[in-house]
Parts: structure tokens; C-alpha cells; sequence
């Protein structure tokens, strides 16, 4: 298809398909004549990902550089290019004020424990143990870590919606539509989560307190 | 207790303590002289909760002034002060590019559906049921709609989390306590979820694809 086509087709303008194949993000057509080229369905599906990972990914045009080279890469593990999407997608909550040194150290322990208790295969070092320690770090320094103690509840069912995701993740077999429907799931099913769990606390707090007038 | 014992029990300097009774966030001292005046373990909790509305809350300083005023109503329920708080920390997905108007039509009543489905009694018009149809409606949008079939395994365990989380509010007896337990449950306790979510999706893909080389 001609680069109009597949401009219509990912629904990305001609500029911006341009400067991805000069940022090296997408590869260049095949030439047909000196100022023409021709584009295939894995122009389409890579636009789709670079998409993906710009817009609901929110990451940069290195960091989708990286998550590219990594699809792009046949040495690398399906779980390992998953991985180097998925790090780069991990919010982290950002704590007001200055750095929490001492309930740092031990929230890292707790995670590490954590993860040992739960046989998880997930390693310490990974920016989403790092972001669950600052969370409970904060926790602490509001006086609030005995919210802490909600923690396994909390894995139970991060385990049951991880079990759930990747169901719908393994749908696909080409690596492009993978990495794409992690940082789009992983994205946007926070968003859900979040959204459904408040929707469950307005439940919960009716049923608790409603009946007082 | 004078004015510097305040500030340093409740890590709140001086003229900040000033500011917040300006704004009238906070109630004056007692008088004991012209310009001396003392305060009470309720000017404490206070304090503690206008720091967990506006640091983990992210809440505006009027927004605070609209919590406390709840907090202070006699005649607002404990359900309605806790909602009135809780309606201010719902985050929501901010769909990139357009406004997606016919992906969210549906999408909202997609929402009313689960609410009528699971029974939960919210209301379609709360800020946290929009931000659920906001995040359906993007993924229609990027072409993920497909992945709103995992609603009802996340609201499952959305429910259970709210469970636990509501049990950890109602420690508290105090409107003070239970609008600051709800407000840094609620906000750390998505970082928390959000974090424990992507260590469940390390542990699920390498169960899932780690085998290979």
C-alpha cells in the first residue's frame, strides 16, 4: 500500500509516519520508484504498537526506541520483551516532601518478604517493587501503616486480575500485538480498577453507614 | 497546648497553622491573652487531616475547605462525608487526542449495566463511575473494547478490596479520622494495588512464557 493508505489505515498522518521512520521506530518502505514507497501490514500493526506506547503508555520516543529494539530483538524472551514494556508503564506514587530514607529501607524489606512468602517469580530490583515500597513508605510517614496489614488481601487479587490480563494478553501471537496489549491493558486496567474499586467503596460504605440519618 | 507545641506535634510550621485558620480550614485558638492563644487535641487531628487532603489527597485548598465543611455538618451521614471526600481523589484516564462521544455513550451504559448487574448501590452520576466509562471508551478507542469482557473479574475483586479497605475505616470512630483513613486508603492504596498488580503480571508471564530461551 502507498503511504496514504497507510496513513488512513493506522489512522497517523503522513508527517508523523515520516518522523518515525527517520527517529528509526518504524521501518522505511520499499522503494518502487525514486520518491515512492510501499508499505505492508506490519507497517500498520507497528504503528499501532508506537502508538499504544505514546499515547496510553505516556512513554517517550527513547522509550519506545527500547521497547521496539526489544520486540525487534529474536534473542529476546517473549517474557523478557513483555518485561521491558511493562517496566517502563509502572506509576509511581510520588511523595510529598522529602525523602522518606528510614521507612524506605524497611518497606523494601516488607516487599521482599512479600514476594518471598508468595513464591511470586518477580525480582526485588523491579521498578514495580520499588513502587509498591515508596507507596508503603508513605503509608508510614502519614501515620497510616497499619494499612499495610491489607497487603495480602490486596496480592490475593492482584494475583486473580494478573491471571485475568494475561488471559487476554496470550490471545495474541504476534510480538508487536503483544507488547501492545500489555501497556494497553496494564494502562488502562488501572484506570478500571481504580474507577470499580470506588464504585465497590460506595457499596460498602451504604451498606456500612447508609442506614444513619 | 500554645501554638509551637501544635506545630511540632503536628509537623506543621507556625505560619502555615496561621494560613489554614485564615482560610478557615482550621478553628481559631482559644484567647488567653491579646495575642496568645491555646489549642486542643482537635486542632491536632485537624491538622492531620487537611495535610492528608492536600499531600496524598492532592485536594486544592478549596476542596479541603469543602471536606471539612462536611466534616463538620452534623446532619451530613458519615456515608455522605465519607463520599464527599472520596468523590475528590477519583482519578481519571485522560483519553489523548479527541473527545471520544460515541465510544463513551456506550460505555456509560455499559457502567449502568455492571452497577444494576452486581447490585452495588452507587449511582451512575458519581465522578467514579465516569472515569470507568472513560477508561471503557479508550480502549474501545485503541481498539482493545475486547477487553472490557475482564469487568466483572475485576469488579469481583474490587469488591473484595473494598471489603478490606472499609474494615480498616471503620477502626476509627472519629469524622476526622474516618475522612483521612478513606482519603490515604483510597489514594495509596491504588499505588499499592497498582504496583502488587504488575509483580503479579512479572510471576504470571514467566509461568506463562519464561520457559522459553
Amino acid at each position: 500500500m502507498r503511504i496514504g493508505e497507510l496513513s488512513r489505515r493506522a489512522g497517523v498522518s503522513v508527517p508523523t509516519i515520516k518522523y518515525y521512520v527517520r527517529e528509526g521506530l518504524l521501518p522505511a518502505g520499499r522503494l518502487t520508484s525514486p520518491n515512492q514507497a510501499s508499505y505492508e501490514e506490519l507497517h500498520v500493526r507497528r504503528l499501532r504498537l508506537i502508538r499504544a506506547l505514546l499515547d496510553v503508555g505516556g512513554l517517550s520516543v527513547a522509550g519506545v526506541r527500547e521497547v521496539i529494539a526489544a520486540v525487534d530483538d529474536p534473542e529476546r524472551s517473549v517474557h523478557k520483551m513483555l518485561g521491558t514494556a511493562a517496566d517502563r508503564v509502572v506509576p509511581r506514587y510520588e511523595h510529598p516532601g522529602d525523602e522518606p530514607e528510614d521507612s524506605l529501607v524497611a518497606a523494601r524489606a516488607a516487599v521482599a518478604d512479600l514476594l518471598a512468602r508468595r513464591g511470586w517469580h518477580a525480582y526485588p530490583e523491579a521498578p514495580a517493587a520499588e513502587a509498591l515500597a515508596v507507596a508503603l513508605a508513605a503509608l508510614d510517614d502519614v501515620g497510616h501503616g497499619g494499612f499495610a496489614e491489607v497487603l495480602d488481601d490486596y496480592a490475593d487479587a492482584a494475583e486473580r486480575v494478573a491471571r485475568t490480563d494475561l488471559d487476554y494478553v496470550a490471545r495474541n501471537v504476534d510480538r508487536e500485538e503483544l507488547v501492545e496489549s500489555v501497556v494497553v491493558g496494564t494502562v488502562l486496567g488501572d484506570a478500571m480498577f481504580a474507577a470499580l474499586r470506588r464504585l465497590a467503596h460506595i457499596d460498602a460504605s451504604d451498606r456500612l453507614f447508609g442506614t444513619e440519618r
